[in-house]
């Protein structure tokens, strides 16, 4: 896939999920996160706008990058602050740059936010 | 009001809601609408966080301040993007200085997204 | 008038002129120029465009703010970098908000750019 | 070369044109232009000023970057709003950072402008 | 004085101490200190450099603004990150659109770093 | 070393010196460097914090950005204006577009600030 391949040139390592839910299950269990990336439209019920809030609860300073080629508009109604946007088909430069700007301008490692995370879901993986 | 005071100093006019769904109707049917300053916790169903979303799904550019004391942590994952949020207390010179930059920075009239609108609802009040 | 009432609300002193001309006259002339605020239409053949262009040429940092009615569009392909553009109507504080936002960005006074500048011209008004 | 080659292993394609005037009429019948780069001097008439410019009118928020050894300091006077400029020699991760941190900035695609496009241009290539 | 008086227009309350010294050792016990104003020559041996490095020991988000007539090029060198420097003479509005913009960009009320405080100092007045 | 070979994948060249004072030296007798990446705890007395405020003197406008592990807390009050912290460990993709982004947004070519050089120190190297 592009995508994550992209990211391993830049020597990112990536973690995917096939649905919102399923990304939403492993951020609460998953302490390493340092950015999301997320389509709009994903399988089930969950959007990438939700995944995208879900994410920012757990990890305030989390850096958000939104990719999809059909729902750019509803970004300023739906988005979350200081994340970027970028319409498919993109470049592969695209990505690696947006992750490597929006790292370097956080200040600190993005840390969980234990008051949202349920309990002990940052030591022991769901059952 | 204090807000209202600041913004009358430098040369806005204000329309003021009393809750979070008359906000939503009075952008409905306002098109000279500039800029959004909501509080979070309003009274009625719909928080500050709403109204925004909604004015921004009508106004796709529209300038938005939070002015808030208690809801402040969650605008990393609440908020609308390019919005900022104001801590209570705060000075006059605050308010008038982020709707001025906001606006300043919007490179044109904030204008309507008719296919958002309710049909009709520039030109007639609702009833 | 409004705006430079604002202006000197604000603490600044101003100097106005009535043609495009004038103002690139006065600049030429004027070592103690801060901003430059300017209409897009003016008198005579010289637009507001060609007088930011002008005096950007005598001052590389100078700030500049245009302000218009019907122009803005304009703005993307014939706006100097790093300018700002405010439409009318507009209230004052957008005025005072955006001369010091711009100025406290610079990190130096403007300096007059001898190579580009008439010779002398900088301490006698030019016949 | 190394400019495309920098592009083409960030995963763009690039279109090329020997002066600015085939330049501008390639802009005016080709609308899947996402970015412009340009020299500052170039052969026959116009030069990376005019490109630019033209290049905005027809797509106003396309992404401009310049690049040159000897006219940087003109950026102030004759740049549009919101490009870059690279001085020569540079990187060839500076061509693609700027590019891709550029166009991630754009909220959108950036759509031809049909008001100044002339009639027909972007459905055939002119004779 | 006039940047005190700028302040209290634009809504804020102000402390002032006659040296560096005792401006640090107000810091030291002031839990409530929104933003720093600091000249750069000041009486006895701390400068303003000082100061505010400290004063961002103690509070890490505190929009910190120098003024000065005549060490601005020391900023690029000296100053701390994400504060700004405004040259005398300045308008009155420079400093109360600085003041704004700084506090409207920070995210959460300034705290205190109780690892580098004096032990104690928080709660009472150091004697 | 991996930082280095990110950069010269991204068609930089580097020097590279052991120690702060190491670095500080070769500072004042290059007058080539284009940017300024550096540890903050570092063999012998300077700190990457010293060498960065040092770089700053002799050239101005230069890109300064801090790779650490365990300093970054201290960055808001030691580092210099308009620098970047990168946390360790970092991907190749963060340094090459951190480097590129800083300048990119530099106007012109660093400098050397002659004032601040070592008599002579820029056309032989110090004995």
């Amino acid at each position: 896939m592009d995508l994550e391949h992209a990211l391993h040139d830049g020597g990112y390592a990536t973690l995917t999920e096939v649905s919102g839910e399923a990304a939403m299950a492993k951020l609460e269990t998953e302490p390493n996160v340092r950015a999301l990336i997320t389509d709009i439209n994903l399988k089930n019920e969950a959007s990438g706008w939700d995944v995208a809030r879900r994410a920012r609860e757990l990890f305030p300073d989390l850096p958000v990058i939104y990719v999809t080629s059909v729902a750019a508009e509803e970004w300023t109604s739906q988005g979350v602050p200081r994340s970027l946007l970028i319409q498919k088909p993109f470049a592969a430069a695209q990505i690696t740059t947006a992750v490597s700007q929006l790292l370097n301008a956080t200040k600190a490692v993005p840390t969980p936010n234990p008051s949202k995370a349920n309990s002990g879901s940052f030591d022991q993986p769901r059952s």
